[in-house]
């Protein structure tokens, strides 16, 4: 039988912190909340100001039978404000930071809390709930029918499997449009979603259209620049965002800009990419030809892309298109090569852009590794949060047979194994580091999922056990951070590997929906649309196994508290005192029973989640 | 009784890796060698490619009873390379960083190993072994005797306590000068010293003189520009090193260029401060008035403080002055105030500088917490190891008094509290962690120290009790990194916080050395000497216990292994197997012994040091 055990707590939301967007100079009062009977009595709050250590005495501001809350004001002396906690008394000496409570040792810097004094994330950015469409595979209008097929494609119907046509994935158009989705927009409101993200729309040379050729359209297979208009009223009419997807790292080997520079080293194209010896010998993303990689240290790249209303950044976010953000594709990379390091200044300039156009703007960026010095705050809101959520959630869950995984590269593991399975421990282990390497508001600002166009789905990864996939959901739904899934996830769609988890949504085929699936689904996204404990609310652990993870999320004002209890496998009951609460609403799963004593005992089967708010 | 635990090993020495000290672009093999039994059969190099990571399969290149070592060769494609190992087999997955041999669970990315591509520290700065010296408490020439009191000072006689005249210890003055020091550089050779470090030389208002009132010119009270010039020959007549000390943080407010700047708010030298409201409102270093803080946005400041030959950084390292470097007071907060952050700008500003006039010279920082991000080989070579050394070793050894030390900020932990004491995991761990967080030249050409003239006096942390001491010496001398002895430690000076510890040697008075300190002292430093693998070989920890640390350090090319057992305490006693070595010289301390099954029992008692050259 496991028992709580719980430590003195800090997160960055603000449960803890009395704002998350300071400006610079202004005073934060932060809190800190030691459960009694811990031998706890002093409490100070190291800050590091002008990269110097100095310390503040904490002083208790409330105290119960419990659990005391310490407080004090700290001054955010520079953009980047780092503290953690020293705590002692008859437990001797500890620190208090992102990863906890570390007693009779010191600890480094790099899990300390952090607050960014630079402009704050858009409110309806923090722990929003998002749905990706690949605009191909998503639905089809009438005015679909009769577009042309160009050169490069290879025409499926929509009910064909996924395949390689001429060898190549990338080649079979489905033809899925912008009107299409319009027409599903009500499909997207029965999931509580409320930013519609669209992979690009720009024309290009494949099915994924992540090769640009032009920033300045919208493929006609897609429905043209109207069909977006179009698109975005209407999903605007409904109060859902829509945001774009953005190639900074690379464009298309056809891209006009790539056709002038190889046409004409001395236009001034031709400085927007890394020649190596012009025309034909230049870096490609990965070394891929047909991905020419663009070269940041170009101001007039910097001015046709991301530079004001009229660069490329700047143009669909503006009318008549009037996008609601980007997301980058490959940001990790973008502005990086050898000894240049331009990532910072190019998110940097599109958040400049942003403001000037579309103050309210989101900018996320696809990181699939460690991104903490990329989410200082300056520059990308948040990320596509693998390395924090897809990864830890996917080795806690996984359970695939052997070979049904045929691309295993996207988690950072070489290629020949496929997904591990950890202890839960190492889950939120994993969860907690990545957490605490960046400003709370980051992390709600960026998107958890647990897969997309570029993965395996995750139904797959956990073997069609689709226990474990509520439990996967569960964990999405309710840890922090936005929250994204993959247009088709709600179905029950399958595939080993990126490419083939590209399925055309089967609107004409209710028999291949999964019903179980779907309900998990809306369930789940409406229980956490309503939940300001969900959406921006502090994380507290309160017990790790193998094979179950019960944590607490618990809203701003502390007025509302969601308990989350997610298994893999039946496990020893993990047990809460009386007090914790006195009564649960179920927003998912089974009720937990009062033993005799009155303690909680929480559900021990699995795989199983559950979901309630106490009170 | 311990026995041996090993891990697959790696650290960035020259034992593991081709070069410290790539080129951008170079090729680099890297090894990493697993001991046999522990169910590794696949290995491979993850490296972070434009913040990519990419892996390559290693090979095996050579195996035997005991271990296999494997290798790759990686591709230095940014100027820091970071990699990982990544391992499997039946021992499980398993990733291998800075911090040690991580199984089933995942890893954040810094910890990695560091390549830098960055121009080299110099060799000899490598392990280098410094003596520090506080001029006006070292020595006293003849010529001293008849120099004039300035109005600032009271004056001492050599002998006389340190205390606080006119209620600060600042102004008492004891007057040792350049030219005492020049009389006893045969102490220093009986030391093993190779570099002489010492305190600022330019006038100030108060014995340390890190409030400088010039940087053009030596204090007249240590002799003047000649007596340094002396000094420096004399020094590299011995094949001796000499650098100086420089604050680019802040200058005296009786500074000349201070004094221009308030008197004139048109004057060049107005901008090299931080004036709020001209002239009385200005930024102090931690808002000492005295000390007002250089603001590095000013290139009239570069000019004249970094900027080639003949800017002060030049001018001193340049004939007829010839130092041989600069440490850096203060350099974590060097540039950084608010928004301004040009720490990292300085320091490659002087690094330019020393190529120009010096490129042999050393460049080593003041940094007493997370050096981490300021180590990455563009600027400061290294730092005052006070956060991967001193803070570890005092927290594992100290024993003092709960009154004895008057100020006890300096470790940063807040000042009521004296030095705590951990089990030697968590000494372990911190030194371990804080290496892992810097290429490992950069640990190299840093300087380790069990105090300074900032610190108490590490024989009064450990509440006198010399076999401590003797156990600090010897991770100070074995532990990868140059050392830095404070003049006097090795007389058995003592001292609560870092001004009394400033006591003037005892150079008439030999009833006041400690011959036993003394002579561990001479016997460490010279075992290090002629030692590769002290000074440049890979560290690996064997075993970990709360009273015994035990590690082995080996010379790049393996030949030469020196193995150190060091315990604070009696404890159980730790048996490496009988093939471990076939000899042990005894460099200090006392024989292992075999046991009757051929394994080795290392002495069980403590607080006791051994340090052993095995075959």
């Amino acid at each position: 039988m496991s028992t709580l055990r719980l430590e003195p707590h800090h997160d960055g939301s603000l449960r803890y912190v009395s704002t998350m967007s300071p400006a610079l100079g202004d005073l934060v009062t932060v809190r800190l909340r030691v459960p009694a009977g811990l031998g706890i009595d002093r409490a100070y709050v190291r800050v590091i100001k002008d990269a110097e250590p100095a310390f503040t005495e904490m002083a208790v501001s409330s105290t119960s039978d419990h659990e005391t809350w310490w407080t004090a004001e700290i001054e955010c002396h520079n953009p980047i404000t780092s503290y953690r906690f020293y705590v002692d008394g008859a437990a001797g000496y500890g620190w208090v930071n992102g990863t906890g409570w570390h007693r009779n040792r010191d600890v480094r810097d790099d899990a300390d809390f952090l607050l960014s004094a630079h402009p704050a994330p858009p409110d309806w950015t923090l722990g929003a709930t998002v749905y990706q469409v690949f605009p191909d595979r998503f639905a089809r209008s009438a005015a679909a029918e009769g577009r042309d097929t160009p050169a490069w494609a290879v025409r499926s119907t929509w009910d064909e499997p996924v395949g390689r046509p001429r060898g190549d994935y990338s080649f079979q158009l489905f033809g899925g449009d912008l009107d299409g989705v319009i027409e599903h927009l009500d499909h997207l409101a029965s999931l509580s979603v409320e930013v519609l993200y669209l992979t690009p729309v720009f024309p290009a040379g494949s099915a994924h259209r992540y090769d640009a050729s032009s920033f300045v359209e919208v493929d006609p297979l897609l429905g043209g620049e109207e069909a977006l208009v179009r698109l975005v009223e209407a999903a605007h009419a409904r109060g859902l965002k829509v945001i774009g997807d953005l190639t900074t790292n690379h464009t298309g080997n056809l891209h006009e800009w790539f056709r002038r520079a190889q046409a004409d080293p001395a236009a001034p194209e031709s400085t927007y990419y890394y020649f190596r010896n012009h025309p034909d010998d230049y870096v490609g993303w990965l070394d891929i030809p047909t991905l020419p990689k663009l070269d940041w240290r170009s101001e007039a790249l910097r001015d046709a892309l991301l530079r004001g209303p009229d660069s490329v950044v700047g143009r669909w976010l503006s009318p008549p298109f009037d996008l609601d953000g980007w997301r980058i594709d490959v940001a990790n990379m973008t502005g990086r090569y050898r000894d240049v390091d331009e990532a910072h200044s190019v998110a940097r300039e599109i958040r400049a852009t942003m403001r000037q156009v579309r103050p309210d703007a989101w900018l996320i960026a696809e990181h699939g590794h460690n991104a903490s010095p990329d989410l200082m705050g300056d520059g990308w809101h948040g990320t596509m949060n693998y390395a924090g959520f897809t990864r830890p959630v996917w080795t806690w869950l996984a359970n695939h047979a052997p070979d049904v995984l045929t691309d295993r590269n996207y988690l950072g593991i070489p290629t020949v194994y496929g997904v591990p399975s950890f202890p839960g421990g190492a889950a939120a282990s994993a969860i907690r580091e990545a957490s605490a390497s960046m400003p709370f508001r980051s992390l709600l600002a960026g998107m958890n999922k647990l897969d997309s166009h570029d993965t395996p789905r995750f139904l797959t990864v956990v073997g069609d056990d689709i226990a474990r996939y509520e439990a996967g959901l569960a964990l999405l739904f309710t840890l922090p951070g936005g929250t994204m899934v993959f247009a088709g996830a709600e179905t029950g769609a399958g595939g080993g590997n990126g490419e083939e988890g590209r399925i055309p949504m089967p609107w004409d085929r209710p028999e291949a929906w999964n019903a179980r699936v779907l309900g998990a689904h809306r369930a789940l996204a409406a229980a956490r649309a309503g939940s300001a404990a969900l959406r921006l609310g502090g994380m507290r652990w309160l017990a790790v196994g193998d094979d179950a993870l019960t944590f607490e999320r618990e809203a701003p004002d502390g007025g509302e508290r969601v308990l989350v209890h997610v298994a893999r496998a039946a496990h020893e009951s993990v047990t809460l005192p009386a007090w914790w609460f006195e009564e649960a609403d179920v927003l998912w799963g089974e009720a937990p029973v009062r033993a005799d004593d009155g303690a909680w005992r929480l559900p021990a089967s699995g795989p199983a989640a559950h979901v309630w708010r106490v009170r």
